[in-house]
């Protein structure tokens, strides 16, 4: 199933997963927002035809044009984190290339010509940036990218000029959320220059305490000092959170024990569950599994489930589109195949 | 533990219980209320020495001076229904003797100098009824009991005079209160000279669906009569708590399924609950398992569970006073127990 979600990176408990992103853009051609079909299949091709002529860690690439692709499909690949929402409101001109393990990907006419992405579980963001910077000097010996010596690269949006540098982490932060300590820590940390949004909820509603750091800015600094900088903070939260999941079981055990029972027992036993509710009460299981209040469950991949049971996911495996109900229902079953139970 | 909830009476899925209680005073003595310790040692031995002479279907019987018990479990009696609150808020100058399988008890200077009571599981008002006169027979050749040619038995309370007796059941109706039919058929059932209250919660609040019917007036009609209609009306409601049931499992079983689910999910994975709570969902859980959706636990008396997971009783079991929290916990370990599932 969901392919780039496995056992790299560290501190697996608390970072879901990392991810650098570079905004790129050719010399000569207008922006996406601007395109025409025939321009815009000419940029396809370009980029396309680079990656094709190289060995790139020796893994194999998929190109799309993200007209083929099924709508059950580009919504899962979204919810997979592999591609963008704005990459299918423009899919008459777009298109990607997805290395087959989904850890990378490069967006073909999104928001800016080139979008590359290297993404990783854990905590990961120095591998993942060289790995980016491998790939980036590739295409750039064959492609003539937009750069100005004094601003950077050139960006469709002001905000990612410059570098072009979108450095991010998943954060699963129950215990800071349940100590009521996680909000002064973000006042801190977005004094940094690192903004905080949630995963998976409306806009940046977070649910399932999931919570996602970047940087704010992608100029002014060098690529290093900038992920260095995201990765320090988030050993930093990562630090907290370990403090307060100790406070909780040292001055609330059996409160949060029974949260966490509770969670378990209710998303293992359920007939139905929407996506919101699963992925709060399996956060809550997450904890409780991490914390070692539910050690039998520790070989469950919680963060690949988190993405398994999305709408779309849930779809994309069943091979059809199915109503709000039938994917509740069917959400219920993923999670108990999960945890081995049968339904009783 | 508790013995007087077996496997008698019929409707077991619906009537939890069935209990009939006579009224009844002796002749040239005071009222309870009145009455000094001399006198009320003097009627306590009387009753006392009739039950000791006579052999009551071959069954033992053991006399308790109210003070001589200890405080938990004289409650822990009030909550299995063999004893009421009354008999204990009057204990300097009460007894009680009781059956030893607990069918039988007689309270003595309670609100009346003897208060016979005959319960049993399921709906089996009939059968209690034989048997309640029977030893109201037995009690009457030997004991002067105050008798008024025109009013009946003479009772404290104006509201028992005449026959003495409350024939009562208690029903498990959750399909009713789920559909929002039970209201109207409360309503109609009030007019019949039937009085409904709810069970286990303050006051006549109801907790998990268990309410109670029983006779507004002892007065105007014999006992046989009295108990015929209660009975009748008792079927009357089983039948249309089946009916509600039949229609949940038509219109909505997916949701029924998923609530029966969720409730047997938390009450046998939590670590700690209240007996609000779990009297709630056991109730749910029930309904499942009297419905199929749940068959697997179809051997669990349920109607005893309800008993077993109050306050004073899960003490008793114990052996110890416990606070809230014990008490929380206890009642969880007991329920896991009795569904034989270990904590995870």
């Amino acid at each position: 199933m969901i392919k780039w979600i496995d056992d790299s990176g560290t501190e697996k408990d608390i970072v879901v997963s990392s991810r650098i992103r570079y905004a790129r853009n050719l010399k000569n051609h207008k922006f996406p927002i601007i395109l025409d079909k025939k321009e815009s299949e000419e940029i396809f091709k370009e980029i396309s035809d680079v990656v094709k002529s190289k060995d790139i860690y020796g893994k194999n690439f998929s190109h799309f044009k993200t007209s083929d692709i099924p709508p059950l499909e580009k919504n899962m690949l979204i919810e997979r984190h592999i591609i963008s929402p704005a990459l299918i409101e423009n899919q008459g001109m777009s298109g990607f290339i997805m290395s087959n393990d989904e850890k990378i990907s490069i967006m073909i006419n999104e928001e800016d010509h080139l979008r590359l992405q290297v993404l990783s579980s854990g905590l990961n963001l120095m591998e993942c940036l060289e790995k980016a910077d491998e790939i980036d000097s590739i295409l750039d010996e064959k492609l003539e990218y937009a750069y100005h010596k004094q601003f950077g690269y050139i960006t469709a949006c002001p905000t990612n000029l410059g570098t072009g540098l979108r450095a991010s982490s998943m954060l699963h932060l129950p215990a800071l959320v349940m100590t009521g300590r996680l909000e002064k820590l973000l006042n801190t940390i977005s004094k940094f220059g690192i903004s905080v949004r949630g995963v998976y909820g409306e806009g940046s509603k977070s649910i399932g305490y999931l919570f996602q750091i970047s940087n704010q800015t992608t100029l002014g600094n060098d690529e290093k000092t900038i992920v260095e900088k995201i990765e320090k903070i988030a050993i930093q939260i990562v630090n907290k959170e370990r403090e307060a999941r100790e406070y909780l079981l040292n001055e609330n055990r059996l409160e949060l024990d029974d949260r966490v029972h509770r969670a378990y027992g209710i998303v293992t036993n359920c007939t139905k569950i929407t996506t919101d509710e699963a992925v709060k009460l399996l956060s809550l299981v997450k904890l409780g599994v991490d914390t070692g209040l539910l050690e039998k469950y520790k070989d469950i991949n919680f963060n690949k489930l988190f993405v398994e049971i999305q709408p779309m996911n849930i779809q994309f495996e069943a091979r059809e589109e199915l109503n709000e109900i039938e994917r509740d229902t069917k959400r219920a079953e993923i999670i108990k195949t999960a945890f081995n139970k049968e339904s009783e």
